[in-house]
């Protein structure tokens, strides 16, 4: 590994006043820190159906998804999980709430997940996405979803009217299963 | 800007099937996507009273601040913020759920806090505070806040029984004021 900001190689040593290994740079003193990374997504509907999208990139090419993805710089994840819906299905939404947040310590992730709803039934989906469509709770296609968190989402928006109706759900994912 | 992967240097442009800016090593054909990071932290009490730590570091030296800090690779939001919990106070504590989720796009960070409680009055500050005490509401030092999300996290935690018992309040601060 080398330093980003000078291109020096880095050592790997606990710096002083800290209590883990992190990449240090000798050359300019910089630390280099790494952090768990948010996804964004939504639980998109119009009249009771569910939008999802079938995947056109890797990984779980062909798998379909809630539309979800990296939160960049300079957003909120509100609007981060707005923008990722519009990108892969070309929906007119409006976001309606936090709905969902799923903590994947050994992906480094943190799942974050908005209720929405679109204006019309149009979709028009981008470039990572096969097909967008609206499904009703009994056409959820489970065996073909692309994600855990994906699954645990769309089973607590079904479950959803056995809570306060601003109920945030949360979930903790370990390699191999869910609870 | 350097190539964490190899060490040459990096031109910023847009990647293919991309829409924004990157740092892009053409030597090793590496991507650096930047992302926001989370801080974690928690709202303790012991008896009605709210556990406040005096920062030992900067920023914000000698202001009050709710235990809390980056997130850390391997650990889900709730690990994170028992742990630095622990870390900033010494409290022995058992956390309770998520309260509270601040959104700050302008510094590229997601805040997010926990209710805890301490299961004894014992404790015993690490080396980034100089001072962990218990306060009374109509004793909170809001003046001497370290951070505007300390105080709304605060303000919500003193409303938090006009809400539903598991309410998780959300709040997004832009430059210069909040909303």
């Amino acid at each position: 590994m080398f330093c980003s900001n000078c291109g020096a190689k880095l050592k790997m040593k606990i710096p002083e006043e800290d209590n883990r290994v992190r990449g240090v740079c000798d050359t300019c003193n910089t630390i280099h820190y790494e952090n768990p990374k948010i996804i964004v997504g939504s639980v998109t509907t119009y009249k009771n159906r569910i939008l999802l999208c079938r995947r056109a990139i890797e990984p779980k090419f062909g798998f379909w998804t809630l539309p979800a993805g990296y939160m960049e710089l300079n957003e909120s994840t509100s609007e981060g999980a707005m923008r990722e819906t519009v990108e892969e299905s070309g929906a007119n939404i409006t976001l309606k709430r936090l709905f969902a947040i799923h903590d994947l310590p050994f992906l480094n992730q943190v799942h974050i997940f908005f209720l929405a709803e679109m204006n019309s039934p149009k979709l028009d989906p981008g470039s990572e996405t096969l097909e967008a469509r609206l499904f009703a709770v009994n056409e959820i296609p489970w065996s073909d979803l692309a994600f855990k968190t994906v699954g645990k989402t769309l089973e607590f928006f079904i479950k959803k009217d056995r809570y306060n109706k601003d109920h945030v759900h949360t979930s903790l994912f370990s390699l191999g299963k869910k609870s």
